[in-house]
């Protein structure tokens, strides 16, 4: 009750018209952890807040529990007609909430296997690896015959028989450190750990390296029993488990391989595949670690180098040597095939030509139960939710698409044919993309996003309930990020008290997951969050059900969680009158990166061969003109308060500078692509955040510059920042547009 | 050749007078880099260094390994037979290169094993462990029967029987995540991983705990199959080997348990085995890995807190329920034993009554070809190099004491009872005491020292040689050092140059070997030091002769190294005019001491109660006063040989000066010392080094004054800082002694 009337005075105030502009800040800053909402007016935030918690009192754990045993009763590969099955249960599910829901269908190339890989030790005698995860008893889904055997997505077929190399997580510094041992892998089958980075990069660092196979196994140390008990005592990977996944070069593209840039419909010229730029040509395969053990363990050659050594019981020799030879036999079977999104739709009042995009997609290894349909079951709660929502007459201000892709495991193919299709209409309208993946594996909560969002993500987490704390999700996640920190960083040295926690870190956005087409190629402000946990089964035949309940989630409450956090960033993102975006956040994060990067610059005497000063100018009159912004904001939404009553022409002029600053507000990320695309991969044009080459999932931001100082290139260097700057100045100039 | 044309050329102009007092420093550090030794003459310098040219001629691997063969033939445990011959051996040794050398007996309580210990797995049927080192075919000697059974010595005996908890490394931070996992050991036995600290310190913390008994076993992850291939294959611990090693509370007091602070002679009174505060009261016995498996696999209770885990392959789990029970029977010989040191002696010339103290333990747990006897057969050589240069007539300034102690595995007890009986002779005449143990298992050298002999010890591996890789010992000390840290420490971030490396660190001494007595009890300056390697077989049946020619030194380069080196630093102690110490870098380490201890202060709110103006002002005074002397001693040591050829009566008040400077610089270590002692361990008077009661072998430097504030105590803090101040103010006084 207290908060509440402290509001109401405030707003009191506030429309009578004795708000000063001076004391704009402290009304903000007080009501900031009151009640008021970013981007609302005070009498908006209390309608908001109000609707806010009509809709989150909709999702609930039984629901949840159902919707993922559904989803989740068979496995469904993209393209398969399991996959189509759960494609109808999410659209008529959303269709009987009250929302109209489509089918989108495309044909893009899907490789199955044809028949089980074969792993063998060319000896004496053969000896057949098993490649098959084992049935566990009581989690009744595991001995399902649908189960696809372990195969890497996009693996070429191949057939090679050589001595293997180890080659820890098969990266270009344990190259170099093999190198540095004598040992080549040229002509030989490379045998790396998951981990570290996305095992697309793994295959072309291999095949970089002249190896005619790879091998990649789970090692026990990453995600087995290193991390804790195994399934099904514990949550993490047991011994004959392995990690499906493909090994596209997501880096280059995403999407179908043959349709770069462009959507695959009837019509669009597909390549060959030997033209495809994002696909490996050694064969790649997944093992378990109880087999890699019998790969492993008879290797000669030097003992491995520091950092090499996994968790299975011996020490680890890098190999090579003709002592072991194996056979790799992988045959795949390439087809077009059909996958299908689902796209349902909220239809805007006010601003129906802008869209606020959740997704999430669908299609899974086996059967999922985290990735990805902890995720589907959150939005399909959510959809509960608005439906409730719109049957009570709520009209959104802005349009809200919940889309649920397909083919996302294959290479963000869905989402990516989708957003190739639409992107003019995207470019336009978008507002936002939210995802969420493995949207629950534990109780952690996590986010990314790009740094205009950082307030909006941390304001809703401070507005949902985290179940098993009962404090607020942000405050769980402020706690947790405090205890993994040393005292020494707790405190300051100089005055012995406390030191201000910084508000919970929120990452910058690589690639793995459906905001890359978006973020990176389309320049959509895009987020991705979950709650996560430990979590061993990733990609295996037991990410089941069972495990969700024995492990993930038992109570379905995070589930629940899930669904409240998107959709009421969803409805904020919707609903707000200045659209909650803070360009001031964008600007210090984009200066941190740059700093990080001259560092590193000095350090490889390269800090002469670029414009730095022309940079921090930039940056610093984007940060200028975006402070400008967020204070016009401010002040314009409460202008429209004051003047709301009164329906005259200050009241229009102040709407009509509201528009303004929010099409500025949009345009300022799409501002940040450049149409040239990145070096050596047109497809990725934002100039801020892009995975890296080799860094795989996780961001390399300020792409091109920083590749260009890893390659030790001044040419590329001085052009990659001059393009950066020049997407400064333009997102600069895009913003000095909300001036009116 | 160029160097000494260089240095003929400065003597020339040093000895006709031409060098006025300015221009003494560009001298000092011209000839630094060259020829000139420091508290030597220039013509001093010379010969020298032609002397040093020829002890270091001496040593060869061929007569090291004949005497590592010798020493490592049988097991010789202190108080044994065998090991009476290797006294015997050394002593007889060293007579034949014409130094006296006489053994020195003690009659101390050690026990022995009346039989193997009996760990069992208490069930429905009782399982035994081997409790046992396998033979290794190749190693004959590891057949030997005489190889004493596994047991930590001072264990007491005992027989309990008991549910098992797993508390990794036994020390109280492990105890604390165990509290909070609402897991208790009152009334059960600990097992804990060897590791992190001194297992005496487990024992304690165990002991304090309310633990009945302890089990203590060597983790792959520390010294097994996760560091390498293990022996007979590589250097690293097997399946079956444990570590032997004494339990006593040597953070307590070291040497006799029955005689602390007195010598273990007749006619002194000893304590009752109850009286002695530096033994343990419950059973503990050591196991190897695989007997710990045993054990720790079927265990139940919780999964293990984060940094429990070890290198067996399954999630640990920390015990404590009824599920396993232990039953661990330690039946111990308490007696009073003779143990045997060796005392060799090199009469000084002009100070016979200074001593420079080489020492180096003789007794092993059992082959000890590592630990201690590489040390004791550097010693050998280093005893050879000096008969060879007594033979052409050398006679040191000062007096060389070869010290072969004995009892050292069980606490350092020969050592410690030698300084009891000697301590005010050592007071009045030890210059430094130089401590080889375990001298060489590989090739990377390592000390820890007094500051003031980081110059002399810097200064001393410039001239040795490294065998590998033909660059002197310091330049591939300092590589190492280089190559273990990360680009971005090596290289100015603001310019992108390199970094000046600072110099190789040294390490400050803690405790675990024979310089304690000396530095911490007597404050004689010590040093310790030694080439490390891949060495998994410490204190197991393994550490033989065997395994030093497979892996440790195959060669026996590197003993002759050791010896050259150890030697080397010995005869410049011993010969130099001016001693070669440097209290401006020990007033800079304890500045840094007290800054670091001070920070934690400030963290736990304890900057107020002590007084941190006072302590900063006696560390100025102190560096000040250190500062005029090191620059009285350069300029003294110049004036001493401008003067020398005219014998008048300048040439005696310098001379007269250097005495006073010597005698000072050899009583400011004593002033550091309080002989209350430190809080409830007033055998240990050191203020400034002292192992902390947690901390194991490692130092806890401005040990009370840090103990305090761990404690969270005020009043500790400031009484130990005072003590602190009033050390220094006492040091700061014994310099200004110099003056004249």
């Amino acid at each position: 009750m207290k908060p509440r009337r402290f509001i109401t005075l405030l707003l009191v105030l506030g429309t009578v018209g004795l708000l000063s502009p001076l004391s704009i800040h402290s009304v903000r800053s007080q009501t900031a952890s009151g009640l008021a909402l970013d981007g609302f007016t005070l009498r908006g935030s209390i309608s908001q807040r109000s609707r806010e918690e009509q809709f989150r009192a909709v999702p609930g754990a039984d629901s949840a529990r159902e919707h993922l045993r559904r989803l989740t009763a068979e496995p469904h590969v993209a393209g398969t007609k399991e996959d189509y099955a759960t494609a109808v249960y999410v659209r008529d599910q959303i269709r009987t909430y009250g929302i109209p829901a489509e089918l989108k269908e495309y044909d893009v190339l899907l490789p199955y296997p044809k028949q089980p890989s074969v792993v063998e030790i060319v000896g004496r005698r053969r000896e057949r690896l098993s490649v098959k995860e084992a049935v566990v008893p009581e989690d009744s889904t595991s001995s399902s015959s649908k189960i696809i055997p372990l195969f890497n997505g996009y693996s070429p077929s191949g057939d090679v028989t050589a001595p293997v190399v180890y080659v820890n997580y098969g990266l270009p510094p344990d190259y170099e450190a093999l190198k540095k041992l004598g040992v080549d892998v040229k002509g030989k089958i490379a045998i790396a750990r998951y981990g570290n980075s996305f095992r697309g990069v793994k295959a072309k660092v291999a095949e970089e390296n002249g190896a005619i196979g790879l091998i990649i196994y789970s090692d026990p140390s990453d995600d087995g029993y290193m991390q804790g008990d195994v399934y099904p005592i514990g949550p993490w990977r047991p011994e004959s488990s392995a990690q499906r996944g493909s090994v596209q070069y997501l880096f280059q593209y995403p999407g179908d391989p043959l349709t770069p840039g462009k959507p695959s419909i009837p019509g669009v010229a597909r390549l060959k595949i030997e033209e495809a730029t994002d696909l490996t040509r050694i064969p790649v395969q997944p093992i378990s670690y109880g087999d890699a053990r019998r790969l492993l363990e008879p290797m000669r050659g030097p003992v491995r180098p520091r950092g090499f050594q996994g968790g299975l019981p011996f020490a680890y020799h890098v190999g090579g040597t003709d002592d072991l030879r194996v056979h790799l036999k992988v045959e795949m079977d390439y087809q077009i095939r059909k996958i299908w999104n689902v796209v349902a739709r909220i239809e805007g009042n006010e601003g129906r030509d802008r869209w606020v995009i959740m997704g999430n997609h669908r299609d899974a290894w086996t059967f999922g139960a985290v990735d990805p349909n902890s995720g589907t079951t959150a939005m399909l709660e959510a959809a509960r939710g608005f439906g409730q929502l719109l049957k009570n007459g709520w009209k959104p201000r802005r349009t809200i698409l919940l889309c649920s892709w397909d083919g996302e495991e294959y290479g963000l193919i869905g989402s990516t044919e989708w957003a190739e299709e639409y992107a003019d209409e995207l470019r336009e309208k978008g507002v936002a993309y939210l995802n969420m993946d493995a949207a629950v594996s534990g109780a952690n909560f996590g986010a990314s996003s790009v740094p205009s969002m950082w307030k909006l993500i941390r304001g809703a987490t401070r507005d949902i309930r985290d179940p098993k704390t009962g404090k607020s999700v942000y405050q769980q996640w402020q706690d947790r990020s405090r205890e993994s920190r040393p005292e020494a960083e707790l405190t300051d040295a100089q005055t012995g008290s406390d030191v201000d926690i910084a508000e919970a870190r929120i990452g910058a956005l690589g690639s793995g997951s459906d905001y890359t087409p978006f973020l990176q190629h389309l320049g959509i402000p895009s987020l991705d969050m979950g709650f996560g946990g430990d979590y061993g089964v990733y990609h295996s035949a037991y990410d089941s059900f069972h495990w969700m309940t024995r492990f993930g989630d038992p109570t379905f409450a995070y589930h629940v969680a899930a669904a409240q956090l998107w959709g009421t960033v969803a409805m904020r993102l919707a609903d707000a009158h200045g659209l909650p975006f803070d360009y001031v956040d964008y600007g210090a994060q984009i200066k941190e990166f740059f700093t990080e990067s001259v560092k590193t610059a000095r350090r490889r005497n390269l800090s002469a061969v670029f414009d730095g000063k022309g940079m921090s100018e930039a940056i610093e009159n984007f940060a200028r003109e975006a402070g400008r912004v967020e204070k016009s904001r401010q002040e314009t939404v409460l202008e429209v308060e004051r003047t709301r009553v009164e329906a005259n022409d200050s009241y229009r002029r102040a709407e009509a500078r509201l528009k303004l600053i929010n099409d500025a507000l949009l345009g300022t990320e799409r501002a940040l692509t450049d149409v040239r695309g990145l070096r050596g991969r047109p497809w990725y044009r934002h100039q801020i955040y892009a995975p890296g080459f080799y860094t795989g999932y996780a961001a390399q931001p300020l792409p091109d510059f920083r590749q260009a100082l890893e390659d030790r290139s001044a040419g590329n260097a001085k052009e990659a920042l001059d393009r950066i700057v020049a997407a400064m100045k333009r997102a600069t100039e895009v913003l000095s547009k909300a001036r009116d």
